[in-house]
């Protein structure tokens, strides 16, 4: 029996979001504009447009499975942290992993994966 | 209940395909023989054996869920689209997160990390 | 109709394991105390924390699906193969993906990130 999968926002490069057999799959998330901001700024960002995605994926914040974060410098750590830990739902952390990764474009300073659970 | 989970092409390090509750992980597929090969050729070589595992195991490229893109240099950026989007079926792309880092080997340009669903 | 997610080891920042439909993710391992250590110790004591979180899990590292393998410097990479090799049971090896990233911090060599199947 094939499960459904549900693409909704999707390009010719990716789909920001994918649902399959009760998990979605988020596309990578940065920051828009992001030259001017910090990485508080740009994960509070991030972080929005997490919560924006989930929700329209039948999902939210509080139901996410696991994070892979990639930060352009590693001393950003702390920093993501607070608002990462300031954002999440108390109990309901996913499993994450933090490495440094130079991303796509210069300015961005972080970049968040996210796989959750349909609700 | 247990799931049954179904390995393919197995070594003593890691299996090429992990099949799971309609979900199959791929691992990181990357180009050989790269040394004399550009960014685009490699993009293509990897892609092809994209397709190959896929089939093997029961699945295709209209049904990936999730791609993990490393590049070496993050300036490749663009000519790998160009290859990713001209053989992503219309109306089928993954969700997707691409970062730079250095692969196993120096020649190696690109590394693609897929997770599909069985048609 | 929802499927369950259980959190286990749970902190503000992240749960070191999630169930969720017969698949458990862990946050990315590292070692502790790991200044004097070298890579195979490294490595060694990374996968004793993957057991036992796989325990706790209801699984175990005959079932596990993908890994993510980080490595400080790439360098390594056939140090972390010997431990790592030797560690899976045969016939049992999950897809993998290594690349080379900084972790949180400068003294971990190596990280690693498991998706398995609940036994």
């Amino acid at each position: 029996m094939t499960t459904q999968t549900e693409r909704i926002d999707v390009t010719a490069r990716m789909s920001k979001i994918v649902r399959h057999a009760n998990t979605v799959y988020l596309c990578g998330q940065t920051a828009k504009g992001a030259d001017a901001h910090d990485i508080a700024q740009q994960t509070r960002e991030v972080l929005e447009r997490v919560d924006a995605l989930l929700i329209k994926a039948g999902s939210n914040r509080s139901r996410i499975l696991s994070a892979l974060v990639h930060l352009r410098n590693i001393s950003d750590f702390a920093a993501m942290n607070e608002v990462w830990e300031s954002w999440l739902p108390a109990g309901d952390a996913p499993a994450r992993t933090t490495v440094q990764a130079h991303l796509a474009s210069k300015e961005l300073r972080v970049e968040i994966t996210i796989v959750a659970a349909v609700v």
